[in-house]
């Protein structure tokens, strides 16, 4: 069955990948990108590195635009990741049958509620997965395991988070000064490779 | 690293143990047994049908006595079953690193809150995963590609969940009439070998 991942290059997303592809499903690895910023192609060189197909998925840049409103009206992100997050995975239901991302136990934002997740599986007929039996112990020990790991401050061209062409649209719009308040110089992890002989 | 799974021969606890085995884990599939039944005879059947190994983890007695008692008090088995499997976690957390069982995203029960988790995690130095990432739907699917299972009435000798010796406990002290009012007479499924060539 044809799967899709929504990856960005980091671990959470990688090993969710591995672990539908070992579950036998005929997997893709898929970047929403909103047409501001080519902030796809860290997260396909990932995907090619391990070996699997990629995809850019072309969203709405008005999308991208009323989120960033939200942003920079609430002073923090998340409910406009949040945003994000779900018209990706609304999108990817067109083409897939089985939608996944790399969303673990613990994590906060983007995350969809119970509720959400139901209503998603049920509008649009297809299976929703993530790491959520995962928590960040476990990842962090997989992700050794599994993967070749480079670890360095984010910028504009290490990174395939929503958060890139987030930056891009505010520091258009407010400045830089204001992309760096509500997204602080933060370091992150990238898949470069499996870490033996996977 | 060794993980073990709390197992009943069910197609949750095997899609969860056939995950960590693919990640790379050495995979252990536990039975707990609180001396009342050996209900763990077809877990250890199932088990052997696709390959673990299989070990039965004795539990105090006492413990089911008492989670009887709620139940018998309760009328309904929920609140004693979560109690019979919050202690089975915590006896395989003296054994092994990784705990696992195969509660589902959309399980009720037995199942911890994700604060039970963090304290369960923290207290024993351990890693818990479950099937938390994953809905019936999916794991219907994976079960059938996955898996040959009987599906059957529940009996006595079927069956390795807690259900079976909370049953004969109750049988013992209040009659077959209040185990089949709390347990009522239902499907189960059960895993008897792997579909294909796996």
């Amino acid at each position: 069955m044809n799967a899709c991942v929504l990856y960005s290059g980091g671990k959470d997303s990688s090993i969710i990948a591995f672990i539908l592809n070992k579950l036998g499903y005929d997997v893709e690895l898929v970047t929403v990108n909103f047409g501001m910023y080519p902030s796809w192609k860290p997260a396909a060189e990932s995907a090619s590195k391990i070996g699997f197909k990629h995809r850019v998925l072309k969203a709405e840049t008005d999308v991208l635009k009323s989120a960033v409103e939200t942003i920079i009206n609430d002073g923090f992100p998340n409910n406009g990741i949040n945003h994000l997050h779900k018209y990706a995975l609304e999108l990817a239901a067109n083409d897939y049958g089985v939608v996944a991302d790399g969303t673990r136990r613990d994590d906060k934002i983007p995350k969809l509620k119970l509720n959400e997740v139901r209503s998603f599986e049920d509008r649009n007929n297809v299976e929703y997965i993530n790491l959520g039996g995962f928590g960040h112990k476990s990842i962090n020990h997989l992700s050794k395991t599994l993967f070749e790991v480079k670890k360095e401050l984010t910028n504009m061209d290490n990174n395939s988070d929503y958060e890139i062409e987030i930056r891009y649209l505010i520091s258009e719009l407010e400045g830089e000064g204001t992309a760096f308040k509500i997204f602080p110089e933060h370091l992150q992890s990238r898949v470069i490779g499996w870490r033996e002989n996977e």
